[in-house]
């Protein structure tokens, strides 16, 4: 038996979600069809990040078990054999058999893309979050900084969270959470065009990512000025936050274990 | 009696193709179905270009001619509001009823860009041409440095070309013809990740920018040079170049006409 570490990219558009769910097509699902074909035995992988319905990927990662003598660095390329055109493999490796994506201290990044203008740009809509109001991007910035560093997100998580139904406590790090525009471009119709926020952290609760963004959008807009997420964050309480974006903006960039950068570093002073 | 001029942006995956066509899901089909509706008559536009199947723009230009009263500002809304999604109307103006956007000297501008990667990234493959070959892109920009100036394009342009076909001449000028990708980034799966392409010209034959950019894609992989160009050129026959490099990857990016840039100069002084 070898366990199996893959990195998973996909355009989140036409999934429902990440996780299995009966009758519907979801990015966990397909790849443990394509990989069942491809090992001849029934495959389950475990995923590190539960994407919801519409989010993008261009790193998760997840493991499975197999039997199966295909070598693991090439597993990719068998997999990719099978699955649909949205969604790919990108790496494969084996890993140690008590090797699990989720119960090691990782960080992961996402990234939040914004089209801001008076239209959308049809080349962009699938992966950006249209913004039609005049948004100020320096005020956004400031928000964005003050919920750096570690706190209680209990105003910026969805309380049906099972981590919070759980009891467990909303206590997360946001390692980095900054914004970038190209100050000189505008969208094709007005506007700033294309807003992309990055954040790292050491875990999300649930819609945390897209609750901070709906909430900097709503800074962006004026409708709540940057000084007030400070209060928002005190309240521990959802109601005081601002909107949901949209999963179409939301794309999970990267998970990093430490172990890897141990192995990244060992290469680096040996190289 | 009113012409309109209107800038057209659209996600060409669904489309076949800028020109209407009986019983086929066309840009133009859809503009005059959402124009008539809005305009309360039959309208029929007049595009700038025919782009391809598969192809993409982010600012075609078309004219139309109408009685109805939306003022010629507010006409980009009325259509937007009665059009699917992946076209949008990015502006709307009132233009000379003389004004055509064919027969006026004009620079196009086609961004072509090409994912180089051992697989695809699912959040850009609409947008991008899939090479999974190792690219030398030091030679590509070689390349493209020899098919800037004036030249004749027959061996660059499909045979069943209309303008060939009625026996019009092949010269056409390339202003700029340039590369760029991210020297620090890789694809996902290894290779060079995302290329971009950017052809600038007083006109381009059927098929022109796709023969070009699949030749120096040609180049890239090593399976012809550089200075092949200019004997591919001097033979004025399709055989000798490349493959039509996939639509996919196509984005026509502007269409400036030189009235405009006048006004714009006139504007830039006054100011």
């Amino acid at each position: 038996m070898t366990r199996i570490r893959i990195k998973i990219a996909y355009d989140g558009t036409d999934f429902c979600g990440f996780q299995k769910l009966p009758g519907k097509r979801t990015v966990e699902g397909a790849i443990d069809s394509a990989a069942s074909l491809a090992c001849g035995e029934p495959i389950s992988i475990i995923g590190a990040s539960r994407t919801d319905s519409g989010v993008h990927a261009l790193s998760n990662v997840a493991v499975f078990d197999t039997e199966c003598r295909i070598p693991p660095e090439r597993m990719a390329m068998a997999i990719n054999a099978r699955l649909p055109e949205d969604v790919r493999i990108t790496a494969s490796e084996a890993c140690p058999s008590d090797w699990h994506p989720r119960k090691r201290a990782s960080v992961k990044t996402y990234e939040y893309r914004i089209y801001n203008g008076r239209t959308w740009d049809p080349t962009r809509k699938r992966y950006s979050f249209f913004c039609p109001y005049s948004l100020d991007p320096r005020a956004m910035k400031e928000a964005l900084a003050t919920l750096r560093g570690t706190h209680d997100f209990t105003s910026f998580a969805n309380p049906a969270s099972q981590v919070l139904l759980r009891g467990g406590d909303a206590v997360r790090t946001i390692y980095d959470a900054s914004m970038s525009w190209d100050e000189k471009a505008s969208g094709i119709l007005g506007g700033i065009g294309e807003i992309r926020i990055r954040i790292s952290g050491s875990g999300f609760l649930y819609h945390m990512v897209r609750i901070i963004c709906g909430t900097v959008i709503e800074v962006g807009t004026g409708a709540r000025k940057a000084s007030d997420i400070q209060e928002i964050l005190d309240a521990r309480d959802r109601k005081k936050a601002g909107m949901t974006a949209g999963p179409e903006g939301l794309i999970l960039c990267s998970i990093e274990y430490p172990e890897d950068q141990e192995t990244d570093k060992r290469v680096s002073q040996e190289g």
